[in-house]
């Protein structure tokens, strides 16, 4: 049921079939944050199948605290569930213990916290992690990992490294208690911004025969040079016929530094959450994206691929041009001042809009990109 | 441009065509609150369409307030800036100054007022009330009105009605100013809860010839039986040939009971509220609403005419029964268990869902009633 072929590749990027029992996904693609089985911003499935959205993002840690894994399981799993019939990946829910938990404490076993929303005690284990997962029913699920902050030292990073690997053995072996060929499991490579310690990591991980390999790691602060850094670094020592997944970035710029680099696969917050602050992001630049993949060592300049504005500043009160034009969705001719004054006036009444506008636009991103690399 | 006619009555119940520039109103009907230029919500003016509303009730007060009239006159009014083609109504802000502003001065040229954003001093006398609504064009239009809270003496209702009928002239004459044709305004009854005043308020007004006539007031809680009182001891005084207007409610058994008194026009921000609160409103029993149109004298039952309930209560957290089916927006089968999840879990995400559901009961209220008169 699943199979991962590229198809085509334009230097390092490639053009790839990820083919699951919910679909078949062309990448490069981006998945996008649906945290607790929903989009924020009130777009719901109807409106991803319009936007051609490939896939979605859903949260072990978030979806165990509420509204439970069981209460999932009996809708028939997340697609039931959320009524979303495409492709689904769930993380492990160790970077959310690590972020938002309380009273967190590690041991060799598995991860000890206090939910962040009523206090409860809580354990979350690499076997545990993958019961809830297998619940929840996901096509591509993470292994339990252990994720560093960005500035922790050698030793702490070399640490995380081996715990990560010990776990993803564990969860591998978990796996086998469920049926075959219903989820496919990644490897998550840790190592921080240290290269010996990410090519341990990737090499540790293909022992392990993941279907396909993840970048993790806390490296927003870092700054996008460290982060290319880090995904060159990693992605030399994974294998050419597996999927790669850069997890939680990033930026359009971002997007297209990895997918020159050989990433499949992104996720990210950000078009999601900058809408909800008024980031609009627009006039993508397909010739300049073309550029960029056709010489990869081409210094990207974001200004040029696209332009990001704060709708909610004071220019935009009296600005009557349209606000998001040959939308599959926003089909009135909305302006500008519009979703200015809603997001201004209404708070959430605004919301949807600059959502629907920023997925949009990454889903055009993403093909742009493929488009490119097809040739 | 403007028209009305009753085309049908079942007693006292009518239906009625009211012809706009922006479309004709099939009636009785219920206006959905787009407060400021949207419904709160995240239901747009494509969403509308598709659920067959008829028309949309903005705030003048909320609107002078943010963005301010003369943004929304370059947007070429309202239907430009909101993009809605069909007719709208403006109230007068009237009931907004009182019941929102602050530091709130009544004279007898108007009323001065504290924005209840930033605190600006505000002044909205009969003319500039006009002026405002001129320039957000709807379709219908209110006079500044005073509106006493219920349990005002008999005294202070007096005044209001005296104040409404001078003011109300005022606006009349305003009026005169604009191109004529392109708003139609309504003459507001007062006269609290003493059957005696709300004749005189409704006598005078028809000494001034509106194009219709609302009945006004703070009623909520006074009850039922007394607002079906007021209702029924103002309309024996209107004009049987004009639109009849009963502002801010109500519930669905409201309005089937302010119908059987030969209501027209509704508006109420509580389908919309109800559903930002988990409230939800289902089984419409046509049947029964059918019986109380038929049978005037039947004392209606709520339970009887449909369910209300709160999605957000524990039951429904493993409730896998269809939470809307037949929408003409939500295509999807999602569950009671699913919305219950993200209204409890998720905030904004679950209220898109529950808003859209609520407006369609709604409509299919309005439909059925309409339905049932033309038999």
């Amino acid at each position: 049921m699943f199979s991962f072929a590229v198809t085509k590749q334009l230097h390092a990027a490639r053009l790839s079939r990820l083919s699951t029992p919910h679909g078949v996904i062309e990448g490069p693609f981006f998945q996008f944050v649906a945290t607790r089985a929903a989009i924020r911003g009130m777009v719901f499935q109807e409106d991803l199948e319009k936007m051609k959205v490939q896939i979605v993002l859903a949260n072990t840690y978030h979806l165990h605290l509420q509204p439970g894994e069981d209460i999932v399981a009996k809708a028939g799993g997340l697609h039931g569930f959320m009524q979303w019939s495409g492709p689904i990946t769930t993380d492990s829910g160790g970077y959310q213990v690590f972020s938002l938990g309380n009273n967190v404490k590690l041991d060799s076993e598995g991860v000890t916290f206090r939910s962040h929303i009523d206090g409860t005690l809580l354990r979350l284990t690499p076997e545990s992690a993958m019961d809830i997962q297998h619940k929840l029913g996901a096509d591509i699920v993470m292994p339990l990992d252990v994720c560093t902050p960005f500035g922790a030292t050698r030793e702490e990073v070399a640490a995380a490294v081996e715990q990560t690997y010990v776990w993803a053995q564990r969860c591998a072996e978990a796996m086998q208690r469920f049926p075959a060929n219903t989820q496919a499991l990644y490897g998550i490579v840790q190592g921080g911004v240290y290269p010996d310690l990410r090519q341990q990591a990737a090499e540790r991980m293909r022992e392990l025969n993941f279907f396909g390999y993840s970048i993790g790691g806390e490296l927003q602060e870092a700054g996008e040079k460290e982060l290319e850094k880090v995904v060159k670094a990693t992605i030399q020592h994974l294998p050419a016929d597996k999927p790669r997944y850069l997890m939680g970035y990033g930026t359009p710029e971002d997007i297209v530094e990895a997918v020159r680099a050989g990433v499949d696969q992104f996720d990210c917050v950000l078009p999601i959450r900058n809408a909800r602050h008024g980031q609009i992001m627009t006039d993508l630049n397909k010739e300049y994206v073309a550029e960029c993949l056709q010489d990869p060592d081409k210094p990207i300049d974001p200004k040029k691929l696209y332009t990001k504005f704060d709708i909610t500043k004071a220019p935009y009160r009296s600005d009557y041009s349209l606000f998001s034009p040959n939308h599959p969705i926003i089909q009135k001719s909305y302006t500008k001042a519009y979703v200015h004054h809603l997001l201004r006036a209404e708070g959430p009444s605004g919301l949807r809009l600059a959502v629907l506008h920023n997925i949009h636009f990454y889903e055009q991103l993403m093909r742009e990109i493929r488009d490119v690399i097809r040739g």
